[in-house]
């Protein structure tokens, strides 16, 4: 029997202030579609957060949305967008981004993360009209390995991407756990002033469901809710984006439930490592990777939930566990407990 | 001022049974993007409901997203979908369905409703491979212009369908508001046996979101989940949909609340009538489009939120009232002795 | 038995110049895809004839190529396209429009033709995100009926077009024979200031095959041949294009076949309203659509190809008569011959 | 200055045979769009060469134009395509597959060729509705490396396609010169009974444009010639198809023009071998790919026209040469010559 599920980060409801908030407003009659009273203030706040006022921010269900919608309304029909072979859009969106008629030039890359090399190699290597015309970069942070960027990087593709005339658009579905990581040294600012567009995941840090998508870039602002709905984006009751946002952004709740996902994965992450066990990549997010024996990983998978990530060597594995606001600290206790007694 | 807004049935949020059911199963760890138990439970709900063990049924999030999802699922790329000229698909998606490569084949209707005589002169026209093929027709029950289909007329619609090789569809985004309509004749195992797809409305029936999707032709039931996931469609929090049409097809509520908006739209219709006014299509739902002196709309428009839908001749336009679970009687009875007040 | 054909304006092959230069050219290499010393030469003589040295030229091999990869370049995704509804893309190229993602906006016209207001009404009509955003106008010259536009008409489209900010596109399929019709003013220069894209029929003017697209507005000039690769449209031996329009006008071959096909149908024409029949729309250019009894009709598709066009009346259809290059005025003799004959 | 090329092959313009036949038969009058006489002569052709009377033939313009109707027409909105790294499709066709809404999976290989192993592996790793579902292997013969598949690997390659549910498409633009290869024992007749559809290259053989798509599954057959029109492929004079491929085919000049070729690039790889240079791969069919000095490429470059293919160390690089039924012999001599006296 599974004691405790550490698979995802969406495996519970929403945050009880996020229903809270929804019984409160319920019965408010409001514009409908993302044009509700309750937008306008998460937007508000989002704009203070993010210190951009020029900045345009709208909301929608989920990352693949967010996703094939920003890419589509940016490309131009025969241009592509740059990304790790590892990227959420390459790997576990099906085809998202193709449907929508755009290729996806892929980088390997051990830890997830995109360097301006792996940039400047797509660029030359697409000479031609017989080729696409890379236009866009796309990067997840945190990545879908659970590293994150520095600000140091995150300036260098910036540059780079301005370079070629390229658009930085940042995945941020588990934004949060990046921006509390204690690797990381971007803060929300950073992001209005170094990419294009991004989005902040809303789904994985406490809410029901929602992302908001924030367009930095004014070239890119104009007509964007004719995308979304287009593609299906835009809700009759837009106002649970709204509701939902407000409360994420009231009293730094976003960064508490952050804090304390990171906090349960860097407690079992010390856990493993006591245990001897090292990381496919260095654990400092949500999502943790650690490398285990087979046999083990069997015993535990009997007790626990959590994806066997990719063979390592003939007799070990790494496994991908994943904590969020919440994780239960007991159940973090319990797993390295159960670790020590299995192995 | 304005007092009361009959713009639409999404202005409030969802019904309290809702809301609480979301409350008790907050802290459940659930399998993601519909895999979930409560998914499961309201499955179950609707295969009785429906009568029909051999459907299929997924959960979306809006109107939009259903259309576009089931339309570019079934119809092979050079295949187009026949509709009224006022069909949501032909109007208010923003090109939705050619977005992902498909023609409407559009009829004016007087009343948003198809018949088989329609179906034929498409079929007729489309006479070779210079042409789109005709592979599907799309209707709403009840329609934009708020009329219901009966069984005899959906029978013969199925029939030439059937016929000609077509798949019939329907939109239910006010699926509820036609199965209680004191015009309609039609249940839910009629759905199931004569239409391929069809789906349930949420939204616009007490829910915060979501659609339910049934697939009743075995052909079309394949694979549909990587569809879903392609346009964006499968939520990480899947059991949101589960959570809420479980709570909706228990002790029928879903009825309860579909009644109470049509009582109220009848009660609006008959005050108008009495008042001396007239309509554009015969009110029998919860949408109603009575036709009124101009001077008479602009008076009502201060104090009633409303859309003005059509001139109708120089000096008098149709506008639509909508009702929903939500509307309050007191203000239905206000509306009325405004109307009488201000003409 | 058929004695001869009036079909369309492409049963035979191409003008003897034609062939006799792909002969004398054959054996010299030349660049692939469109960049040989033929095409250059090609569109240097378009440049001259257009009296437009800031307009790009591109070769592609029919008119459905042409539109599709014209209108999928220039609009963005949410965008339409305002056409006849007697438009070729509407109607006859099995939704190549909508296959790349646009809705075409139909209007209802009496001549094939579009006029300011036609514009105005769509314009009007499409009032926010939820409807698609009309980004274009697309008319063909000479139209689907025949008919051509004067130059105030034109003018007239594209201050309208302007004042909108709408692309104005012509479909030049039949563009030779509006050029030479007793009825137009036109002349090549008005189109490049006129339009923003237009194409000169090669195909049914005497080539095997090839319209030059012609791009006056210079925003959209850019990597339009990125567009043209993706569509399979850059032919490996492009230089048959540019061989194939060095021809035609050379000498002014152009003008001279377009003459012919005028003149023959303006005989027919004649013939036929000497026999006392009228037309469906006035008969201006190579395409003629007399109104003739159906048994007539019947008796002569006995001896002639041609197309029955659309019911007139109980009694009568519309017959669509088409003259090219290659049309042998004896058959014309012939066909009035027959017509008094067996009327 | 360039003596000679061996960029392509096509360079020149068409076989003597097809400009005599396009001649010949210029004035007759035949139906459109395909459906003409000389097409149907040239389909019988086909079938009897390839031993197959439940194939369908269809003629397009060029090879992106046939992979891409090909591909869209079979697969279903979220099935993806298994090609090598270095496919046409994958590489050179600017996203054309993509922006028809379909992922290409791609293998690295050393020779262009895919393999069973390839094959399972793709499968494999796409595992749920979250990846795309791969529906067909997209090979090449001869690839764009120049190797040709042996009968027994296309064998092995169908055996795992059926296993799995896969349709196997073989791009052939090259097909002339896979079939004449030394290195290759294949046959018309395999190609249909191994593969679901294949095309024969015309315009890299001999003819001014032209790819005959074999369409061997009955399954997929039905209306591709609405899948051809929409993608804007069906030629309004389309005999010129019909009239090339009825010249290809008779006397066996379709293999002659192969023959010389392969002739011409096996003396030119015996040239290089003689004078002590190696290959990227073997060289076997009218694509070589000699590995040179960086500065004997240079100083070739001076004097004949190739691409550089890639870098092969940090003082060497592999070219590419090719030929044609059009290239000449003594300009192989000349070219062994100078490398010779360059080096």
């Amino acid at each position: 029997m599974i004691i405790y599920n550490f698979k995802n980060d969406y495996s519970e409801g929403a945050h009880p202030n996020i229903l809270q908030a929804l019984n409160a407003s319920n019965y408010y009659q409001e514009e409908g579609y993302g044009e509700d009273n309750y937008c306008n203030l998460a937007k508000k706040s989002i704009f203070e957060i993010i210190q951009s006022k020029n900045s345009d921010v709208h909301f929608v269900s989920g990352g693949t949305q967010a996703n094939l919608i920003v890419i589509s309304s940016l490309l131009k029909p025969y241009e592509s967008v740059i990304a790790a072979a590892s990227g959420h859009i390459a790997v576990h969106e099906t085809g998202a981004i193709e449907a929508t008629g755009h290729k996806i030039n892929t980088v390997q890359t051990k830890n997830g993360k995109l360097y301006p090399k792996d940039i400047e190699a797509q660029v030359a290597y697409h000479s031609d009209e017989h080729m696409v015309k890379p236009g866009m970069v796309y990067i997840s942070n945190s990545t879908e390995l659970g590293t994150v960027y520095t600000k140091k990087e995150l300036e260098d593709l910036s540059g780079i991407c301005k370079k070629y005339g390229l658009y930085l658009f940042m995945d941020g579905a588990r934004l949060a756990s990046a921006l509390t990581s204690p690797a990381g040294d971007l803060k929300f600012p950073d992001f209005a002033r170094l990419t294009d567009v991004f989005y902040i995941g809303g789904t994985k840090n406490g809410a029901l469901l929602g992302e908001a998508i924030v367009i930095n870039h004014p070239d890119l602002q104009k007509n964007f809710r004719f995308a979304m709905k287009q593609r299906g984006a835009l809700l009759a009751k837009g106002r649970i984006f709204g509701i939902q946002f407000v409360e994420l952004f009231k009293n730094d709740l976003f960064y508490q439930l952050a804090h304390h996902a990171n906090a349960m994965a860097m407690k079992l992450a010390k856990g493993l490592r006591k245990a001897g066990y090292d990381f496919l990549t260095e654990p400092v997010s949500n999502q943790i990777f650690p490398v285990l024996p087979n046999s083990l990983i069997e015993k535990l998978s009997k007790k626990f939930g959590f994806y066997v990530w990719a063979p390592f060597d003939e007799s070990r594995s790494s496994i991908r566990l994943v904590t969020s606001w919440a994780t239960k600290e007991e159940m973090v206790d319990k797993f390295i407990e159960e670790l020590n007694n299995l192995a």
